[in-house]
């Protein structure tokens, strides 16, 4: 199935300037990773590199390592700090496969999956507290302030969406909340710590009102390119929000606009988790007569524009270009 | 049933010295505890409520308060330190739920069998979150590299306990590293921060190494008691521990003693997860056999006599006296 849109335009350059940028750095970084993954205890590394090796761009890390760059940091914390938060992403990973009951994630196998619920909540656990002592090792309190704080805000975020979740009353307000929460609390954070470290706190506010905007603008296009994405390119199958009963913004917006009998059809597949042979289809072709993806893309482009707008008091260079393409890939890619 | 050992000495004090030095601060601890526990996610309060009201003395928040209390620590930020603590050991709890399957805790079903797995594992995080949170504005590195460093390795020993769960060939010395791991590093943790706000770094040193024999010999305790306490003081089922195939120091010497048949015995019960009506019984009838119980307890009194070893540099006064009561109260109580 393919429900791509004809979009005006492709993604030219990519990521690839910011990967040019921090390649260096990252390499540091996944060094990091894999010696703060290192434990006596055997299960930790395996369930850990199982996830870390499992093919994420890593777009969080390097939004916190191209921040410190422009802003002249010359340390070392940055690489810690990055490192800290993959773990953090990592973490909550963890936790959301067993939340979620997920099975697969990014076409492979959960680590729910592979060694069980209890190893998932208790490695995420470990990573959680490796990040912690990484912040700590770094000894700036606004960082581990901001950082801590996003903890809390994504643990909040997750809860609220257990309490949404599977009902047709949530509203669009409510669902850019959690998503705020979920998503975008992390990307605000990593790119905030950026200047925090730096020693420029008056650039704290406009990078974290960039991270929040391309959080919100990644997520937006995560939930359109599950009815519409290629599956090749998105490395999981289409339409798992659906089997699992997700509320996204295309079924909120096609279930406000739709007729009584449409809205029965939310309300059984994603309510009452009753999903047979060809629903995904009706959904897909409900959500495609509503302009539901095109409204969310729509959406996101305008949080796109708002990252833009975040960005006008950076210097002007490479690495403000290289985050300016950054919030072109999310909102192109796949497309 | 009753195998409650006739023992030399009962427990005069109990903890009233502590809790009259403390009251006060434990007050305010707290008071905070329910102001952090709030949020507009409505689940949030309710699950954290549920737990921390469940009847639990917070003996380790009070280490914290007492032993700042001990250095003439002048400041606030042992409230929200000693706040942190116990939601660090409020998340583990909510966390050991999930993997344990645990459907009861101190006679009260948990929030797992209340709210489900998937509140307890993000309320667990947002309680983590949380307690970070607090450390951070007290704005100790020392005493967040302490407590960062403690949420790492009780994750480690969970993983580690995980891992030799349910195995006949756990060794004494791994199960020694488990609960040194899983139970004595936040026991020590919450000793070591007092020195460390109070300014003075030697005492740093003694006050852990307290805090980690107080916390072996309360889990050795506790692990004797499960076969040999009074239901009613103790204020949960006895024979938990059997049921859920847990093994303990009392199992490990049994088995270590006992017969071919016997082991038979135990590996159908403990790995196999076989157990009958009738079962807890003979276990609780080998375990008296081979003198399991009394040596566990002599195990948890050497620990004792450690930790007061430990608080021989502390200054000799009202607070020291609290001390060495609390580990005399964590060797004899329920007996």
């Amino acid at each position: 199935m393919n429900l791509a849109l004809p979009l005006e335009k492709q993604s030219l350059t990519g990521i690839d300037r910011l990967v040019a940028l921090v390649g260096a750095d990252m390499a540091r970084v996944n060094a990091m990773i894999l010696s703060r993954t290192g434990s006596d205890v055997a299960m930790i590394p395996e369930v850990a590199k199982h996830l870390i090796n499992s093919g994420g761009k890593r777009l969080r890390p390097m939004l916190t390592l191209v921040a410190a760059q422009m802003f002249g940091y010359r340390g070392e914390g940055h690489i810690k700090l990055a490192a800290a938060v993959e773990f953090m992403h990592t973490a909550t990973l963890l936790h959301d496969d067993v939340v979620d009951e997920s099975d697969l994630r990014r076409g492979k196998a959960t680590a729910r999956k592979v060694w069980g619920n209890q190893a998932s909540v208790l490695v995420g656990d470990f990573l959680l507290g490796q990040a912690f002592k990484m912040m700590v090792e770094v000894g700036s309190l606004d960082a581990l302030d901001i950082l801590s704080s996003a903890a809390t805000v994504i643990a909040e975020g997750e809860v609220l969406q257990l309490a949404a979740a599977k009902s047709m009353t949530t509203t669009e307000d409510k669902y850019l909340t959690v998503i705020g929460a979920k998503t975008a609390a992390l990307f605000s954070a990593a790119a905030e710590v950026g200047p925090t470290i730096a020693g420029l706190p008056h650039m704290r506010a406009p990078l974290a009102q960039f991270g929040t905007d391309l959080g919100l603008a990644f997520q937006l296009v995560d939930d359109a390119l599950d009815y519409s994405g290629h599956e090749a390119m998105l490395g999981k199958r289409i339409g798992d929000d659906f089997r699992e009963g997700k509320v996204t913004l295309p079924v909120i917006l096609a279930f406000a606009r739709g007729t009584p009998g449409e809205r029965a059809f939310w309300q059984r597949a994603i309510e009452g988790g009753d999903v047979g042979e060809g629903d995904l289809e009706i959904a897909a072709d409900l959500i495609r007569r509503y302009e539901a993806i095109e409204e969310t893309i729509a959406r996101a482009r305008s949080y796109a524009s708002s990252a833009r707008a975040a960005l006008a008091s950076c210097p002007v260079g490479e690495h403000r270009l290289a985050l300016e393409e950054v919030i072109d890939f999310t909102v192109e890619r796949a497309f």
